[in-house]
């Protein structure tokens, strides 16, 4: 979707993280290094004062064009513990009412020496656009575009799923839902594939199934959830957009729930310590049931939880490589 | 409306103060605690610099289910004071509009290491739901629940009345307004009779009154206006919620104001130096007229810089108990 | 529009700055030393850490009554860049919403301790009336008012004709489009001719040109672009409202920018090293091409990032007469 010479943007020069708009073409050590480094802030949360100085005088814009609670605020607490300065930019209601582009609208916050962009729009490549045409003193992270992708949420399961498995070199991991529309599979195949997980399944009725997804990321094609997730080591529930419940690509709820819905006696195909995930907000009795979802194996929260530390990861790693740059050019200059 | 069994759990083992539901139940001594503490922060507000370092680095999430500009921010800037985080959520236009229940919702923030969650919501009991499913490292403050509760508008109150008239032990104060669904009115009569005070007057039309309000509350009913504010110390002027106008509960503003409305002339029948409130804001010329509203005897402003000491108190002692229990818990582990 | 006899309200008796409310009656040295402060502050943007102290443990609430994210946006970044905690009330929404007249709450944010306001209204004269019925240590900064002022938007604008032209005492500046609805444009003639600018020229068609206004204020009025921006060192572009479009005062967007569009053809009438400027958003192929405003002439970006210099200037200023009067108070008590 995205023009393959695009995905290296996100790199600077020397390698370092500058962008973080997609898993695609990012190495296995980078991963590692985005996960080593949240380990470190996990226990920032646990601290009497959940402060940390990384980011102070920074600020960040956090510009949803879709709106989204949960992923908005645990960027803008992700933001606060780093002590960056946070703006929260409602765009649909305002700027864009005023006709104005989104080009404008990068152009003026660079102007008003914003420093990282946590962009989310409906349009897949918004992010990728934003970092074509940022200044180089501006970083933009990708917090969902359209159907292409989500790297923050797929770090965040990858997180979770090295504190439970240990390794991803012995891994069965099923994806099961909307595998069709969504983001979040998309970059969560690209970071189980990377990071060396051999057996990483896909589960969807044939109306919400990719075509040759099976050759694309190098996956194995189910239809059936109880064949899918035999033996697994991890099952990951997609989100399903109720809206898309009237347009013939899915049947009923009650239906979906009953094909494809996890269950504690469905669970049981899985390994005995099989990890259960998913990325919220739950739709109880759809993708699963409150047994299941407030379950011994459910992590459902703990990914909450992890998902400031991979971004403040993230953030961080972006910013001090700008810091890097500010460096070199005043290094060049004196 | 909330069973007896809850009404304590909003005090640890201790006695101290963990969440902060409602007045029932608290001692007249902690009402006091909460009092002399919000004295020692009205200082705050006059300083060059109005911040104290109480609960830096803690998160406090404002969860209004039902707007309140006026309550949000006092709560927003009495959260600042103490130098904490804030996080503003408008639940009603976001997370449940994706249909996530109200204990998904806590359990979201809760895992995002949120401290203390300040919540109005339209149902009585929400506060108390919450407090009963929150986790121990985790603090509510009830800020306003259907018709049961408003606890820190109760105790400003008392604040502003403890200014003015130094004791409560020989008090005479009369509330005025639509009793039957007010939880402003429902907190003040329990605070005031918890502090002592021997006489509290409702006064209110037959249609707006509660059965049985006598016995339950301790105090004398009256549906004329200059009969029951004779000789009052203190008068209390609820707000009128003009949507209940249509309502055949009311009758026309014109005709309220003709019966209910606080007018210089009418306030002749109190004491002289009657203190008259209102917790904002104000309907001029239905519940009270200008001259009223702006002369000598209202406080009604006061009651506003009021509001944010007292809110620092009960926020500062929810999270000092929070710190205590962490303490506790260091020790036991080492 | 506001009473002569108002103007000077935004002095104190030593001549500071208290509120900032119209460019009308500010002397050529109070402009100058606005333009100086800010001079002071763009440096600071481009620091590690964008901050500075001057107004720690200030309150300053934004009270936008229009939507704009813009100028919002900026006073928000500069009131951030002095240190002091910010208030975002969108009043339309709530507080008016149940009744509140502006002055009660003025009144309440007062009582709340908010130490400044910045306030846009649609209705001209709302900050001078905030400014009147303000207690003494609060400050009112006017964010536009109906047509009447947007005093900040002028001095930015002065701000970057300076760094530009170094010196105003021999410039020709042209300012084109509805000079009639502009706010912006009443300001920009009155600092320019403050500043001693000898040749400032309005350019509109005759619909949107107010009577008169040749002697009122000391300017040359052309309909014609070309003739108008002839040998000019500075073009000023102005915002049409494309609602003014049906309303017959207007022709249509097309026929707009075919008589009073700025391109690279057009441009060509003014002088080689004219400065093109526009205050944002522009709407493309309106008021001008994209080629101009995209243009190494235009410094349409530079305007916004001067503008939180500007409003960080303004800010201090007024904070800074706040604590002279806090300190006399204090010594007269002492």
């Amino acid at each position: 979707m995205i023009p393959k010479s695009q995905e290296s943007s996100q790199l600077d020069a020397q390698g370092n993280l500058k962008h973080f708009l997609t898993i695609e073409g990012l190495s296995r050590e980078l991963l590692v290094e985005i996960l080593d480094k949240a380990e470190g802030f996990v226990g920032v949360a646990r601290q009497a004062v959940k402060k940390v100085p990384l980011c102070r005088g920074k600020v960040i814009a956090n510009l949803f064009f879709e709106t989204s609670t949960r992923t908005r605020t645990t960027f803008e607490l992700a933001a606060k513990r780093l002590s960056a300065d946070v703006l929260n930019l409602n765009i649909s209601t305002s700027a864009t009412a005023k006709g104005e582009t989104l080009l404008d609208t990068l152009r003026n916050l660079e102007a008003m020496h914003v420093d990282m962009f946590v962009v989310r729009h409906a349009s897949s490549g918004t992010a990728h656009f934003m970092a074509r045409h940022a200044n180089p003193h501006v970083s933009i992270v990708n917090a969902g575009d359209g159907r292409h992708s989500h790297p923050t949420q797929a770090m965040l399961d990858m997180f979770t799923i090295r504190r439970h498995k240990g390794d991803f070199s012995s891994l069965s991991v099923a994806i099961v839902g909307d595998i069709m529309h969504s983001r979040v599979a998309r970059s969560q195949m690209l970071a189980l594939k990377t990071l060396g997980v051999p057996d990483v399944r896909i589960i969807a009725p044939r109306t919400l199934m990719p075509a040759r997804i099976e050759e694309a990321f190098g996956v194995r094609v189910y239809h059936d959830l109880t064949e899918g997730i035999r033996d697994a080591d991890v099952v990951i529930m997609l989100r399903i957009q109720r809206e898309r419940m009237n347009s013939a690509l899915l049947p009923s709820e009650h239906e979906y729930f009953h094909l494809y819905g996890l269950t504690e006696a469905r669970l049981t195909a899985a390994r005995p310590d099989v990890t259960v995930m998913h990325p919220g907000p739950i739709n109880r009795g759809i993708e699963m049931d409150s047994q299941v979802a407030d379950g011994e194996r459910s992590v459902i929260l703990e990914q909450v939880s992890n998902g400031i530390a991979v971004r403040m990861a993230v953030m961080s790693m972006c910013i001090g490589t700008q810091n890097l740059r500010a460096q070199s050019i005043g290094e060049s200059h004196a």
